[in-house]
């Protein structure tokens, strides 16, 4: 593996100094994100090679490791890189074509004509490199991504540096990139099985069912068969609207996740995206099967599909992370807009005040994060021995002022763009807001001209 | 009048030429929010003095009038100031400090005691300042506060150079600044005929009464006899929680606006603010009696207070504006947040996507808010004769990127920290994304010391 590390700009406040770790960040308010802790004041994070060798607090600078290079980062804020745990990340060519409208016209009218006239691999690309830029800029360092082309996507967030799940979408409709559906398992088999040459380490080559209308039984069992004999997680939209709800009650008699269930879909290995109408009698079964849920309610709200059961789910022990989805729906791929608004849309749709609080939300956008995507082990928390995937934020800016609780600001007051630097696994993605693996006036350029015939007409 | 566009710094960008008008914003995407217009591209804003002397598109530069100086604002779009319609400024100091608590708790465990214990008249001034950073920051250029020792915070926000609505506020307790009760008219009409001392073109003197629970008939009335007879607009809360409207039927047999109505005080200056749980005969009685209501959803779900009916208010005539709350309920001062969930909370809450569409909601915290404040002669679109009140956002971003719809990106994926300058009567307030008129490493200081030993213990 090539040494990363040298890959962003030298600053002044970087150093040389002794060679004990590659990395040392220091003098920061250092959040772990690990059950039980509390934030480390003047605290630090060392760095060697891609992972994170120790997290402390110092009382004086001699006692810091030594470090080939120092980031000063008083006033700053360092917490484990944000995980998004479902995305469309080609869709933010569409950011902001069509809004305001029920979601079959959305679709019909706008959303499924374009991808299906339009969109190619080479716009999966470019688009993927756009949501990249956005996702690195908002410290998002994990994300989980479903689309068309996902072999585009995959090398877009090889070439950005982002850790990612990139899951080849899966319908029983021609799709872009697979126009006869009965060669969508082909597809999806060869996605996975040719993920091998862009950045191994830090990309998951796997399957997204789009949902249970749009799959028949035996593409959902197969589908879920080649992801579980190769241990990855398997992604589906599920309970998005009461309508899909309603018309699988009538096909099959069954509730979505009692449908799942029936075709023995229901795993560890399995997230469930969305899950606004899930029926109580779902929750308990998906508690029970260990099944993951990736929560996106701003889209959800845009949509007005509704407001998922998060803390009924959260009480039975569900594993729950955020989402953004995709930019068409949102319209933008920022963890903070739905930290802020999960907290906030409990409180409000239970009238209780206390769900939700501050610190469990910012750990469903890191660490419950990571355990949904089956990434525990590697990134989520800053804990030694994990990738050092980590986001630092500048403190010092009126919405931030004063700070009593760092865990409150992040989900009431910080924004994507108070984010100053971003590293995944070992290596700056981000340095003083700039970006070091992408050139955003390129994409910028490419997407600007390629969208101008895209608009209303 | 002192020339007060000469106190922005000179970047490159602006380049002396001829002299009809004194700055020429050109180049840029321009949103005038007069009803029915549509976007202007290659827009241009002339200001001479205090006030909006053109507004258009040239096909070539040299159609554009002549002017003292040039700002270039390719890439950029150029909007009407932000109206904020309601917030406590100075309770910036509490940001953070309290979160995730019912009401009662959270009043009577940390605000109250604050506030009576520690608060006094230089805390307001600076927290104020704190606020208007914020505040300018975010493209807001004109703010209704209401506090105690608001003549602190009217030196504050005039220090600033905010347009500002300021009202002291009214309760039948002992509040800082006032301790008898007794005294509360006397100091309001004190407030009220002390203003003229302090930027009086720019900041309006009135009352706010707190909430029909703490404040008695009588001086709801005389309170609301002093704004009257001075044609102020006038501020309460009203119907925030279930518990103070079943509380306030209990006693008077009344729903909030009825109560109101029976002392006499609803007008076209009366400004209802949060109306979460207004009955639908009150309704009517507002829209019949042309009050104004002030929208704060953000603080209103934090809170757990419910979701007002805008939807309703707005069909039938109601004006609406957005607020921002104080940022001990919030916790900030942003009206992008504002606007992003008070787009979608009214979507989700009636399950139809089409509520609120985004130029609609760019409207309320535009055009709409200055009619809420009775500044609708002064500010709130971009009008030849109205005051130069502008927000300029930088539109070459990630998450604004492509572009179809400006109004779609400013309330689904923009934020505060987008807005590159802020002109307020002709004068820069923010240029790029400097303060001018701020010392804010001054200001972050102090409050960082005084906020010392305010957390939680």
């Amino acid at each position: 593996m090539p040494d990363s590390t040298m890959n962003f700009p030298p600053p002044p406040s970087i150093l040389s100094s002794g060679c004990e770790v590659d990395i040392l960040v220091h003098n920061a308010l250092v959040l772990t994100l690990e059950p039980g802790t509390a934030p480390i004041p003047d605290g630090f994070v060392a760095v060697k090679g891609s992972r994170i060798a120790a997290v402390g607090s110092a009382a004086t600078p001699d006692l810091l490791p030594s470090a080939r290079r120092l980031l000063d980062a008083r006033g700053d804020l360092v917490l484990p890189g944000l995980v998004n745990t479902h995305t469309h990340a080609a869709m933010a060519w569409f950011r902001g074509l069509a809004d305001d409208l029920p979601l079959q016209k959305w679709l019909h009218d706008f959303i499924f004509p374009l991808e299906s006239g339009w969109l190619d691999g080479d716009k999966v690309y470019q688009g993927t490199l756009l949501a990249a830029a956005e996702l690195i800029r908002g410290g998002i360092t994990t994300v989980a991504d479903g689309y068309f082309y996902e072999a585009e996507a995959r090398r877009a967030f090889a070439e950005a540096g982002l850790r990612a799940v990139a899951a080849q979408g899966v319908l029983d409709f021609p799709i872009p990139g697979v126009p006869d559906p009965r060669d969508n398992l082909r597809a999806a088999r060869h996605f996975m099985d040719s993920g091998g040459d862009s950045a191994p380490d830090l990309i998951t080559s796997t399957l997204f069912c789009h949902s249970p209308y749009t799959c028949g039984p035996e593409t959902l069992k197969q589908a879920k068969a080649l992801t579980r004999q190769r241990g990855l997680p398997w992604f589906i939209h599920l309970a998005e609207t009461r309508q899909e709800v309603e018309e699988l009650r009538r096909k099959t008699g069954l509730a979505p996740g009692a449908y799942l269930e029936s075709l023995g879909l229901l795993d560890e290995l399995t997230v469930a995206v969305h899950g606004v109408w899930l029926p109580p009698e779902d929750l308990d079964l998906l508690a029970r099967r260990g099944v993951k849920v990736s929560h996106c309610p701003e889209s959800n709200l845009k949509l007005a599909a509704g407001a998922a059961p998060i803390p009924e789910l959260l009480a039975k022990g569900v594993t729950v992370g955020l989402g953004t989805d995709g930019a068409a729906s949102n319209n933008d791929l920022d963890l903070f807009g739905e930290m802020s608004l999960a907290a906030r849309l409990h409180k409000v749709w239970r009238q209780d005040p206390a769900l939700l609080p501050a610190a469990q939300t910012v750990a469903l956008a890191t660490r419950e994060g990571a355990r949904v995507l089956g990434l525990e082990k590697v990134t989520g928390t800053l804990t030694p021995g994990k990738a050092a995937d980590l986001t630092v934020l500048d403190l010092n800016q009126p919405h931030l002022t004063p700070l009593f609780d760092p865990y409150s600001h992040l989900v009431y007051a910080a924004r994507a763009v108070d984010v100053r630097h971003v590293m995944v696994a070992g290596r700056w993605l981000l340095f003083d807001k700039q970006f070091t693996t992408l050139n955003w006036p390129e994409i910028a350029g490419r997407i600007r001209t390629g969208s101008r015939n895209l608009g209303r007409t």
